[in-house]
């Protein structure tokens, strides 16, 4: 039998030869730093469609646009924004940030977007914080956290509480909201409940359009969007999520897995800023696709690869 | 911690300091009376969008359509179609009706529609009844229920079973069906599970697109949708449901729940005719957004404001 | 109260006068063979959308397409694709494959595409095989199961496991996918529970785009597609799936269903290559419509009648 788990709904179902529950760690404050930066993206490094054998030039496929950067504590360095094998390993999504349930996260967010010279901000799914961490701009009533300006810092501050575990979305709520998203500004929280153990391998899989291109983690077609990678009698963990205007539906060839109420899945929705996390461990090797199963986005470059090797 | 549960499958995770059961009131028949009449709607009372700072003339965002209206017993005069605080204390969506599992409920239905002159009714979902009462035009099978002409009345017999707690739409699902959901034409049961307590505070929101613009309660823009208003401490019910042709994610800033089977949530998504209910007890006070995600939609109009008053 | 239950989590809620348990049958090697075929299809034979009062010549609703069709043990002849009352008693969905988790299921795939001389496969949902039975089209990686010429055979072997009760969908998934799909290669597969009854009738609803209509099963408009048929006493179970580009909520008037955590619906949402199956059994006649309520889909076609019988 292939083991299949939702990530939050039972977790005993995973790794059940191993202890479940790893020591429980006292709470601890994770800080962050994160600043706005430009940058030029490529859509399709390799200018290829493997599928379909078409070809893209740089022309149709690169442009300027603004990401989240994670630097090192006190700005000294900029640093990858994930785990290598968890994204693109690039700067889309921006910085996948961990914390554990008692945790408070402090992001230090700084806008160094002087390219565009728009405000930009952060705003948080999933945590608990005061109205002044909510990054949301609304006329009158937000402060500076919605709408910090070029050269300018906020730190927003965050609290895990007992219902924030799981993966959740954030994203550009200021005023520029509306390019930034569709340039990437957006990223996730992967946060543990007690006790729980981090999986062997965490996969983001951010489901977005960025302008003709229907992509993941801002990337189209096989070879250009992630390739991830397990190994057999690895727990692995996908921590899904979409941004934009448009419903997705998730599917991994070859795999099941449970949701939380028990029912077995292999396709599953998810619209604009919802997420979910999903945990299987490997049973056997193989190459598989992953996409989203809404035909015109895969078509569009919503579809990548993931090997599981012998152990 | 913020307690947080879903309405319908964890109430017993709301309200735990107070005894969680109201005593079992006894099968009742709750009446009401509905017509449908001519009425003159401004999407943008305010003519305002004041997230993107455009204006809108009343050309733009007032026209005629046509609106369930709840009257007092026998007709007597117009009411209300909400308590206070609880849609956008006007005439879209529909009468909100109350009932609780083991009811029987009687809708008077009277066709006013004047104006444009076309036949309506009214289609439950939720609540068990007799082909008869099904309001939905099939030619060859239905009958008067589905085909009230102007002038004329049906009163529609319905059951709530112990699988009709939660919320749910009804609509007009008429030869007219098309237009009438766009103009306006549909509303909410809201069905208590046996001894269930009401909530504090109960606030309708409905996603529908209306013309050029995405609507909540057939409002557009912060200010022009309904601000919703608590206290800390009171228990607030969120009663949501889409109607068209979309699917939408609705969020709420600063608050998670719990959905069903445990999982927490701040985003989910709701496409046409489906609803659901959530519940929390508010902690602290602030002033937040709430709206659909689905960027298109935020930025067309579907987004309101939010405040939890200092107790 | 109406007896109701989701399929897959809560079956002991279905049937509960009766012992709920089969005995367990033993695991089996269950053998399908199926044909792509060429077939000229009509998706509206009746030439009338009743509801709108709109006729459709044959010109606008006859096309050339190629579907999955099953052939008794080693191709003897064609069979029908589902039991009567299952479909629409032809081609689209493919046949309606049965298993029970621990059965092997071999499906023996031929493609006799002559018509349009394309590639053809096929992918399945659900189950467990090895990525030489995946039948899904990767430039360098995938093999013959994946790119079936015309005049060519490929057996597909599939492993029901334990998380592979419910239903799933299957698929072309070669080179040829995207006009495949649109055309109708798509089709179910069934899988009981150890010990679980089969239903007393099994409904398949698949929502798909097909040209300029909205189908249920390759059909549009009441009275095309399927008119599915029960007796009060017995318990039915509806195959619901989507495949396209859209997103669907399937609805069936006059009745309610618990969802797999016990939350009552009567209407859900269905994104491409999602499944589910719901079973209730019936209480009382009458003749209902069971419709996607997209609104815009069921003004095209994605709507049909539903008649329970007196005992």
């Amino acid at each position: 039998m292939r083991r299949a788990a939702t990530f939050v709904a039972a977790p005993t179902l995973v790794g059940a030869a191993t202890s479940v529950a790893a020591p429980a760690a006292s709470a601890a404050v994770r800080q962050y730093w994160v600043a706005a930066v430009d940058v030029t993206w490529n859509q399709v490094p390799n200018g290829h469609d493997a599928i379909m054998g078409a070809t893209y030039s740089p022309a149709e496929t690169v442009f300027p646009t603004v990401v989240y950067r994670r630097y090192s504590r006190g700005w000294r360095h900029p640093m990858r924004n994930a785990p290598a094998g968890s994204s693109n390993q690039d700067l889309i999504p921006g910085p996948l940030i961990h914390a554990r349930v008692g945790d408070t996260i402090l992001v230090h967010f700084k806008n160094l977007d002087f390219g565009f010279g728009r405000p930009h901000s952060m705003h948080f799914h999933g945590v608990d914080y005061k109205p002044s961490s909510d990054g949301a701009y609304v006329p009158g009533f937000s402060g500076r956290d919605a709408d910090v300006k070029p050269g300018q810092s906020y730190t927003y501050t965050l609290h895990a509480r007992s219902d924030s575990f799981g993966v959740w979305p954030y994203h550009d709520h200021s005023p520029s909201m509306d390019e930034s998203i569709m340039g990437g500004m957006y990223g996730m929280l992967s946060i543990l409940g007690p006790g729980e153990r981090p999986p062997d391998r965490e996969f983001e899989v951010v489901f977005a359009p960025q302008g003709q291109f229907q992509t993941i983690d801002a990337r189209a077609f096989v070879g250009n969007t992630p390739v991830f990678t397990s190994v057999v009698g690895q727990t692995v963990q996908w921590d899904v999520m979409a941004m934009g205007s448009e419903h997705h539906t998730f599917h991994v060839h070859g795999h099941r897995w449970l949701d939380s109420s028990g029912t077995p899945m292999d396709t599953r929705t998810v619209g604009p800023a919802e997420t979910f996390a999903i945990r299987w461990k490997e049973q056997s090797p193989g190459t598989w696709l992953y996409h989203c199963h809404v035909e015109a986005h895969m078509m569009a470059g919503m579809i990548g690869i993931y090997r599981v090797r012998r152990k």
